[in-house]
C-alpha cells in the first residue's frame, strides 16, 4: 500500500511526529505542509522556524538537548554580535545562520519559499516533501494584555509571559497555498491526512487560515486524523495549555476536536487523559513522543486511526 | 605637538602601518582613509574587506597567524553552508560574520557606510578614525588575459593568476568622498599625510580615483610621504609585483614614486633597495614589518621624513 501521508505541522513538536512518520511509511510518501506564520526578518535575515526544524529533525540534524535548533551548534558569531551592539535577543548559532543567509539570498533573487526549501531538502537527502503552507508573508501577532506583538516578540523575547486575548495571521487573505499543498491534500490517492501535536491556535490555525486549504481539508476523500496535543490533562511543552485557559477554554481533547470541528474525521487522544465523548471518532495511546520509537508509534497509531475509518 | 595624521591605506599591508601609527602617535590623531573599492555583494551581504582588516587590526582582533580575517574563527557556518550547496570559494569566518550581517541590515536601512563603521570602531573602542574613501558603491575590476574580472573574482576566486592589463573603478566618477576626508587632508593643522605600502594599483588608487581626493592630496599644506612597498627589489606580499611586470613597469621604488607623482613630497624606501634617485625626496629604513615594534619604527620613519620637509 504505496499510498500518500500528509501531515500539516508546526515546529518543535510536530516535528516529531513527522520523523516518527517517516519511519511508519516510506519518507518519500509523506507530505509536510508547515506553518509559516512564525516567519520573520531579523537582522535583514528571512528566518522559517518551523521550516528550518523540520529540516534539522528529519536530517537528523536536530539538537536533541535543547529541544530547538541544530545539533553540534557553535555561537561564536552571536559573540561577535554582542560586541559589536546588535540585537541579541534572538539566537542565531553559526551553523544556523547558513540556512538564513542561504534563504535570505535566493528570496531576494525572486525565487519561492517552496522552491528554496525543496533544495535545502533535497541538499541533506530529506526523503519527505517539506512544503510550506504558503509562499506568500503571513505573520502570527498575538494581541495581549501588553498590546499586539509579532510572534517572534511574545514567544521568544517576552517567552509567552503576556496574557493572550486574540490571534491574528496578517496578510493571510492575500496568501496562496504554496505549490503541491492543495494537491497533495485532495489526491484521491492519499492515505491520510494528519494534524500533528502543534499549538492549535499559533501553529495549526495559521495553515488552516490560507485561503482553500480549509476548504481543501473538509473536501478531502481521505480521512482527517488530529493527534491531541494535550497529555493527561496539558499540553507537553510550550504555552498551548496557558493560551487555552486565557483564552477561556477548558483545557481537554474535546476542546481541541471542536476546534477542528468540520476538518477532523477522527482524534488520536492520550491515553492518560480522563475519559468521555469529545464528538468524534477517536482512539487512546500513548501520545508521549519522547524516544523514536514513541514517534514511530504514535504515527503508526494515527495512521491506524485513519485507516479505521475507510 | 598634538597634531593629526592621515594615511591612506589598503588591507592587511597597510593596516600594519596604521596600527605602528596608532603607537607612535596617540591614536586618536589618526584619520586612515581607506580602500572600498574592494568591497562587494557576496551571498547577499555587503563585505567591505580592508575596512574589516582596519577593524580587526586596531582593535586586536587581527588574525596574525592566517595574516587575514581575525582571531579565535571558527568555520561552522562555511561548513554548514557547503553542506547546502552554498558558494565557498570566500571564506566567511563565524566571527566575521557579524560585522557582515550587521553592516548589510544598517546599509539597507539607508544608513551611509561611513556611520556603520564609525559605530563599528566606537563599539571594539578604536581610537583612530577609520574613513571609507566614499559612502558611495565604487567596484574595482581587473582587465586581465581571461577577460574582465570583479576584484574578488581575480584577488580571492583566481588567486590573482590571470595577467593584468588594466584596472578600473566601477562608479568611481559618480563618488563622492566619504564626510570627513577631504577635511582631514586639508586640515592646515595637519602634521603628515601618509601613504601606506598598499599595492598602488589595487588599494591606493582607487582611492585616488574618487573625485576631489587627488585635488585635496596636491594642495594640501601636510606633507605626503609615501611608504614604498617594494622591498629588496619586489613587493613582501600579494600581486604587486607581478602585476607591474604585467604592466610592463620596472620594480622599485622609482616606479612607485613617479606613480605618485604631483602628490607626494617624499618617499621611504627600504634600506634593502639599489640606491639611486627616485624622483622625490627620500628617506632610507628597514621597512619590513614583522613586529609590532617594526611597525611602530615604519611609522616613525615616515612622521620624521614628513617633518624634515617642514
Amino acid at each position: 500500500m504505496r499510498e500518500r501521508v500528509v501531515v500539516l505541522t508546526g515546529g518543535v513538536g510536530g516535528a516529531k511526529l513527522v520523523l516518527g512518520l517517516c519511519h511508519a511509511v516510506p519518507a518519500e510518501l509523506v507530505t509536510a505542509i508547515v506553518n509559516t506564520g512564525d516567519d520573520f526578518t531579523h537582522l535583514g535575515l528571512s528566518i522559517s522556524p518551523d521550516i528550518d526544524t523540520l529540516l534539522y529533525t528529519l536530517s537528523g540534524r536536530a539538537n536533541t538537548t535543547l529541544g530547538w535548533g541544530r545539533e553540534d551548534e557553535s555561537w561564536s558569531f552571536m559573540e561577535a554580535l554582542r560586541s559589536l551592539g546588535g540585537e541579541d535577543w534572538f539566537l542565531l548559532g553559526d551553523r544556523d545562520l547558513a540556512l538564513h543567509v542561504l534563504r535570505t539570498e535566493r528570496l531576494r533573487e525572486g525565487r519561492r519559499l517552496s522552491n528554496v526549501i525543496a533544495d535545502f531538502a533535497a541538499a541533506w537527502g530529506i526523503g519527505a516533501a517539506i512544503l510550506p503552507m504558503s509562499d506568500d508573508m503571513v505573520a502570527t501577532q498575538v494581541e495581549t494584555d501588553e498590546g499586539l506583538l509579532e510572534f517572534q516578540q511574545y514567544f521568544v523575547r517576552r517567552r509567552c509571559e503576556p496574557a493572550v486575548r486574540a490571534i491574528r495571521f496578517e496578510g493571510v487573505e492575500a496568501a496562496r497555498p504554496a505549490p503541491g499543498t492543495i494537491a497533495a491534500i485532495s489526491d484521491p490517492a492519499c492515505r491520510a491526512i494528519l494534524i500533528a501535536p502543534s499549538n492549535p491556535f499559533l501553529s495549526v490555525d495559521p495553515i488552516l487560515a490560507v485561503p482553500g486549504i480549509r476548504e481543501a481539508l473538509a473536501a478531502a476523500s481521505a480521512p482527517v486524523v488530529a493527534v491531541s496535543p494535550i497529555v493527561g490533562g496539558t499540553a507537553v511543552k510550550g504555552p498551548t495549555a496557558k493560551m487555552m485557559h486565557e483564552l477561556g477554554l477548558e483545557i481537554g481533547a474535546a476542546t481541541i476536536a471542536a476546534h477542528y470541528g468540520g476538518i477532523i474525521d477522527a482524534m488520536l487522544v492520550d491515553e492518560r487523559d480522563p475519559p468521555g465523548d469529545i464528538g468524534v471518532a477517536s482512539a487512546r495511546s500513548d501520545t508521549l513522543m519522547k524516544t523514536l520509537d514513541d514517534r514511530v508509534r504514535v504515527a503508526s497509531d494515527a495512521l491506524a486511526l485513519a485507516d479505521s475509518l475507510r
